[in-house]
């Protein structure tokens, strides 16, 4: 049979990783796709003699990948939004499948682009853009379709999920944990993205899309990152029974879709809550399958590179698909895309985790239980810590139940206005998923 | 659009499901496809006079939904692997797309029907047949077609898992667990399908295809079931540090396929090992994503109905695609499927618990150790447990390294021979996964 002809652009950890899982599962693959998969053309702007591009083509520009004759599928593993973007446009004009593995290209920029893919009748795949090799696009926009989603939640950043297990099993600072992950080469020189929660807003926006059908809006994604997160809290959350992850949670309510990544209590004995290190998951609550969990490496170049070559093997069998019958892009078919809202942070519902240091004096705990009453916030669980000197100032923790959060953010003014109240509250939000 | 029509047959807990998920999600679903998916004939033995069949035409004999004008999808609900078998190659005959939840009928007959399937350019989808609401299928087939599967392991008999967790987490005995699971409806009167591990072989044997690319070998599994734990096995394995489950385990080796179903302890940590009640949980080894896994629920009639719906909607996708370019039945193209063989069960490698039943007189343990030895049988750990009465016999708990079946039986008969052994060896394997 003709080979699948695929142009790779990019030569990075998971562009090596999909030559490497091309190259040693070729007949595996072969016998699953019905016809070889082969690179014949790679877009390098800067060689790496240890990568071994024999028999490959070797284009340096970029763009001349996307229109090149010996090329069916475009695959993007450049990175960026500039470039990355350029290259995909070309690729679609020309009729390319496409397949990305950039998060933060299909979160920005997935509109325009599926769009494009849909006029131009060409497929444009990304699993690996969310949970590296977990088949979690898949799984929702395929496994799931019978359902309405209802939420899903997940640990979505394995730098994050690193640091956190670290602080939470050896009780260790969060600094201390960041410089050993970047040592590690889990985190970035420039940990931004990973640690404030910006790379798994990406992942969240996209897998929001595709519950909902609703269309990709990164702009509305609320973003609270874990570099301010102290081993008090994480120990203070572990006696009351709970793990502090860094969630992405989307949830769709009577009022429009919440969409936010942040820390968050988890009770200990939830699934997620003992997905620890690098690992990610995701649980996914549909309205007829109720919650299923999906767990695995979540970076990496061959796991990555695992939903790549997945994906290479979609789109060559789609070629000759009816476009109208294929898989739609975010789920729904673009014409059917729902137009509920992404609500802002103050609209969602969450119960909460609070932390107050306050004056060691009479009445204090009256006075905080009064402003929380007054906005009719219930305390599930109120925590006074002993201190040696009964002159100094004593942390209170507090667990709420469930309340809208401008309501939450109402009572803290008020409490964070008392004099007995010495610093601004510490405010985590906590999930019980199932 | 024109809609696809459904010819649904059967009308037990799960096409009832499948009716209800169709309806209430019927705009989410149109939007998803494209096209509505109506239920045009439902085939019906028996009327059930709570459910609602308004606007579907019932036919009395399923063979006639085959064939019927206002059908494109069969939908195959009876259960069985008479009538069930004929209706299916009825259908296929007909040239209608096919969903079915049998997992019987696809493990023992899959081969004939997805040959004929092949033959007439129609796809037979069976999701459901596994694991209930978790899209297994769809994620070992399609969204780690990259990989090399090297083994895959789960917990895919919800009813098992029940009973093991109760025996685990109370002390239960099997007997009076299996009577209130009967009483909750979890086990059916006869529960042999289930404890006997039969259910669980018919869904490993379909995993085992489609992650080796091997034609289906039901009668080559092994099977043995959960009757004969005791809650002292249980409560050594705890002690030890482990749980007991009840697992299907497939593998890859030089040698051939392990095929086998069975009692197994695995360390508590694991994530399978703390998927609790009638949870399913799978985990699959790929050599370039390394370990996934999947939990939700395995049975019921809507988790059930949600792989039977999104089976219709693949089906519907693909009737205007070439067939050669649809996603294999069995993951790999029928004319590339590997002759690798199933390995009989005492060719198998596994660790081993051992509780043997003893005469408290000294030089027991060496001789049993011995006979280990002699079989180049490691000794993992070692327990003699301490009895009340010094003329009473104790039992010897040990945990093995991993060896072949054929040679710890071996060894195991030469110690059941020895006349200060009281009792048959109680042997579990042990497995420590990922």
């Amino acid at each position: 049979m003709e080979p699948i002809k695929i142009g790779l652009c990019g030569l990075g950890t998971v562009a090596q990783g999909t030559l490497e899982v091309l190259r040693r599962n070729q007949s595996e693959i072969e016998r699953r796709v019905g016809s070889p998969v082969k690179v014949t053309c790679a877009g390098v702007r800067t060689d790496k003699p240890d990568v071994d591009l024999s028999g490959i083509r070797v284009e340096r520009d970029m763009l001349a990948v996307a229109t090149a004759a010996d090329v069916d599928i475009v695959v993007e593993l450049i990175g960026g939004t500039d470039l990355a973007l350029k290259l995909v446009m070309a690729a679609i004009e020309a009729g390319k499948g496409v397949v990305t593995a950039n998060k933060a290209l299909i979160a920005i920029h997935g509109n325009e682009i599926f769009a494009a893919a849909q006029a131009r009748g060409v497929m444009v795949a990304f699993e690996a853009a969310v949970a590296g090799g977990i088949p979690i696009i898949k799984a929702i926009r395929e496994g799931l379709s019978a359902n309405r989603i209802q939420w899903l939640a997940g640990i979505i950043n394995g730098t994050g999920n690193f640091i956190l297990t670290e602080m939470s099993e050896k009780g260790r600072a969060f600094d201390e944990v960041l410089a050993e992950a970047q040592a590690l080469g889990y985190a970035e020189a420039d940990p931004t993205f990973d640690v404030e929660g910006i790379d798994a807003a990406h992942k969240l926006t996209i897998l929001a899309s595709i519950a909902f059908g609703v269309p990709l809006q990164f702009d509305a994604c609320y973003t609270e990152g874990i570099g301010a997160l102290t081993p008090a809290d994480v120990a203070n959350a572990d006696q009351l029974g709970y793990k502090i992850k860094h969630l992405g949670v989307a949830k769709r309510t009577g009022g429009g879709i919440e969409l936010r990544v942040h820390p968050t209590l988890m009770p200990k004995n939830r699934l997620l809550s003992n997905v620890n290190g690098v690992l990610n998951a995701l649980q996914v609550q549909g309205d007829a399958v109720g919650p299923t969990t999906y767990t695995g490496p979540g970076a990496g170049g061959e796991p990555t590179a695992s939903a790549v070559v997945a994906d290479i093997v979609d789109v060559a069998r789609t070629l000759t698909a009816d476009p109208l019958n294929r898989v739609p892009h975010l789920a729904f078919h673009a014409d059917a895309l729902g137009g509920e809202p992404i609500l802002s942070i103050d609209q969602i519902h969450s119960a909460y985790y609070l932390r107050l240091q306050v004056a060691d004096t009479p009445g204090v705990l009256s006075q905080i239980t009064k402003r929380l009453g007054d906005h009719a916030i219930s305390i599930e669980s109120i925590v006074q810590k002993q201190v040696q000197d009964p002159h100094d100032s004593v942390p209170v923790v507090l667990l709420t139940g469930v309340v809208k959060e401008a309501d939450m953010n109402a009572a803290l003014a008020e409490i964070e206005a008392l004099e007995s109240v010495l610093e601004p509250a510490v405010k985590i939000r906590v999930e019980s998923l199932v």
